[in-house]
């Protein structure tokens, strides 16, 4: 009945013409079973509202992006970096994920210590783990593409992602597999493996990668099937490394947003079943 | 007398506002002693009287940029790139540098098998080495951001661009240095030793990293001491692992171009002096 979409989750940020109700009924309708959330249309919904909206519909939260930004170096940023990501736990907590996808943050105005910066990461993680373990939350730390080096991500590859979550128990920190942030690493297959080995893989998220990028390099990801990532290998080695969870669309393309909810959806899930399932 | 500039090299991109003759005249009048050539411009001049030109005003050419583009799967388009660089080899040898800068090339239209690409590069080195050799040239291969893995390059890091060269006699097959390219890679400084103690390091330039990132992310270069690399760190790393050549500013920047050559020049000298060379 599924047609192959027992896995399939849509992030919020693919359609995001539609609101959080409109998402929900959308999803049901074409018989999609998982949403990745964003925590600022939550928030617009109430968290509380959000999450009864999403279970009395059936379907389950895969991930909430997203906490993180924990590069500040001085205390009042620290600090208010920490309450957020604490805020962040609890969200997702509310709405029922053990997953809330953090991005490391890019490196102070002035900064040019790369070095310092994953460190304090690495400190404030310390910080973080024990809270979101004791709200049932895990903390899923994503590699953003190194053109987002400076001023997102200062962890650019899937091992030093690894390196920061197998500081902490495997419970509490994991990664994120995004395909658009890591096809172009040779090292990934073994870095899977590795993820795999060490129950660390959070979440597995799919977008293409297209030129030419646009100003800013942000909103230009590929609709699936429209780029040169080989989703459908990337599908498999995670198979492979055992993870059995939520397979999530999240494409930032003004091109999907111009579109019907529902068209663009339809395409999402044309492409998922094309280019990333096995062919039957 | 040169102000600390002896190994400054000024790459023609950064000034490309200049015509070669107002290249050469420019940097003669600044102190620089070496210039970065480009095909394209040094074909319009005519070689053997681009290379009359630089010799006559005491210059010497620290790199040619660029061969390269070996990932052409079809027999036409391999012999296509093989002719080219072969004839870039014969341009290089002429100019009197021994270092022809090369860029791997992206993925073929459609295709989305990296290590595919990667191996032709590889192969085509073969072919390409022993007769670089023959004429005093070694094939300097450059890492590009990953940002460009797809449409220009699919070497995308310094190990990547090490493994590769280490396949040919370190006389034959060198590593260029570009701090634009590499300033987000954590394992960059073991490469640079790697590099060095295997004699690979056929130049280094210059460039820093500043966002946004414009349309296309080709033309976003900055100016020495604009952006977040730490180009002090690199100069001694490079000096570290053992390299005494030309440090070149390679700088594609629309804001340098629309200036006056002198002033553009002006302005990266006392940004290398500032940035670049240790304190006096």
């Amino acid at each position: 009945m599924t047609g192959g979409l027992a896995r399939f989750s849509l992030n919020q940020q693919t359609v995001r013409q539609w609101s959080l109700p409109e998402l929900v009924a959308g999803c049901a309708a074409a018989g999609v079973r998982h949403v990745g959330l964003w925590r600022e249309p939550v928030r617009r919904h109430g968290a509380s509202a959000a999450a009864r909206l999403v279970r009395d519909a059936g379907l389950s939260v895969s991930s909430l992006c997203r906490g993180g930004f924990l590069t500040a170096a001085d205390a009042t940023g620290r600090a208010a970096a920490l309450a957020d990501n604490r805020a962040a736990i609890e969200e997702a907590a509310e709405l029922g994920t053990r997953t809330l996808v953090l991005v490391a943050g890019g490196l102070p105005p002035g900064s040019r210590d790369l070095a310092g910066a994953r460190e304090r990461v690495a400190d404030a993680l310390a910080e973080l783990c024990p809270r979101a373990a004791g709200c049932g939350v895990r903390l899923a730390i994503e590699a953003l593409h190194p053109m987002y080096a400076s001023d997102r991500c200062v962890v650019t590859t899937l091992r030093q992602a690894l390196d920061l979550a197998e500081r902490f128990p495997a419970d509490q920190a994991g990664v994120v597999i995004d395909t658009y942030h890591l096809w172009w690493d040779d090292t990934v297959a073994g870095q899977l493996r590795r993820a795999g080995e060490g129950g660390r893989i959070a979440a597995f998220q799919l977008a293409d990668w297209v030129t030419p990028l646009p100003e800013g390099a942000l909103l230009g990801r590929g609709q699936l099937g429209d780029g040169c990532v080989d989703l459908r290998w990337f599908r498999r080695r995670v198979d492979a490394a055992g993870y059995r969870g939520p397979v999530e669309a999240e494409i930032f393309s003004p091109r999907l947003w111009a579109r019907d909810g529902a068209g663009a959806l339809a395409e999402v899930l044309d492409r998922y079943r094309r280019f990333v399932l096995d062919i039957p």
